[in-house]
């Protein structure tokens, strides 16, 4: 690891990072994109297949936008994304929704776990990258009609609301799982702490870990769910 | 039938086509982007697949700029899409792209064929909704994108050329014939002539899709196959 002294991450390792961290979203994005349009046709009403489409239209405007940030900094982006693809397309694989309010509930779940994720990546790195990390993660608008589509969903279906609650939970079991292999295969702990020992790796992955948990807890619970 | 003097077709009536016309379009063009999103993630490269998902967005566009000319008119979206589900779903059932060449030519073939068909229809009402149709089907970027990725491809395969252009003949079937029954049930031939006897209305119909299959045969002359 070439460090540079007076940086957090040096240079050339941070951009590194960069390429890998806008890999990772530039895959994801793209593939959000293309499950949520493909889970559209099911959804109950017209209204709603519309819905489901805007989200995945948003989705792909994400992937364009780091997609465009990859080709500003003189990178590939189908070399950038390559490294991801296995384990995105298992967990995608792993977390089919059975029906439309699980297609819901894993844009909001998914979604929001992996915007913690990348803006606690993006902690590390330039201000440009965290700046891009939080346009594309923000997504207010879409989460907040999401969340008022469900808890309307929720508040009529007491079974729904245990079978979503169990949704939820495996999400996150899921979300968390490829967190963990990305983050050990690509060294983004490295990133996180660049001169840390192997136990203050750890810890630092643990809190992260934990942050990651607490705010999905919050979010289920903005469902009237228990987490 | 309420026709007033001094127009091809009366305003009432006129109105009535107008929303059937825009409904047609809108559910087409929603599902037209579902479709072609849910091809797109089996595209043989991530290049490929973003292409795909690229010319679904722009699909998904066109619903957009519909509905919106809808609600402008004081329509119900869902309402006026309703009538076009079956006929459009049916369509889709029947056409189903083996691959990602298949979902390519289907986006060739039958936005092509679609378009012809509004613009038609289109002739006999207003300006705007002239204008409308032509933006809309307007893909001159996209078509041009997608001419030459089959060019390519069929340049490197005989095989592929001969299974292509049966593919091809399929699709013109099927979007005729849908276009031949959401005409009869919509009574479009009423608008292109309305005060037309059946006999007339027939020879009507014959030469627009006798322009139909022509134009078709012209496009598929462009990729290098007999249509």
């Amino acid at each position: 690891m070439s460090e540079q002294p007076g940086s957090v991450v040096g240079r050339p390792l941070a951009e590194r990072y960069e390429t890998a961290l806008y890999g990772l979203m530039c895959y994801r994005e793209l593939t959000a994109f293309e499950r949520l349009s493909s889970d559209a046709r099911f959804s109950p009403t017209l209204g709603d297949r519309e819905a489901l489409a805007r989200l995945a239209v948003a989705e792909f405007g994400h992937y364009e936008a780091v997609r465009e940030r990859l080709l500003a900094r003189g990178a590939d982006p189908e070399a950038a994304m390559e490294p991801f693809v296995a384990a995105i397309d298992a967990l995608h694989e792993r977390t089919r929704p059975g029906d439309w309010h699980e297609s819901l509930m894993k844009a909001y779940v998914i979604d929001a776990v992996s915007g913690d994720f990348y803006r606690a990546i993006a902690r590390a790195l330039d201000e440009e990258t965290r700046l891009l990390v939080s346009a594309v993660q923000s997504m207010e608008e879409q989460t907040g009609w999401i969340r008022g589509r469900l808890r309307a969903a929720l508040a009529d279906d007491p079974r729904l609301a245990s079978r979503l609650a169990l949704w939820g939970r495996r999400l996150l079991g899921e979300a968390l799982t490829q967190a963990r292999l990305i983050g050990d295969e690509h060294d983004f702990w490295g990133n996180l702490l660049p001169h840390g020992s192997g136990e203050e790796h750890r810890e630092v992955i643990s809190q992260l870990f934990a942050k990651l948990v607490q705010n999905h807890s919050r979010r289920m619970g903005a469902l009237g769910l228990t987490a």
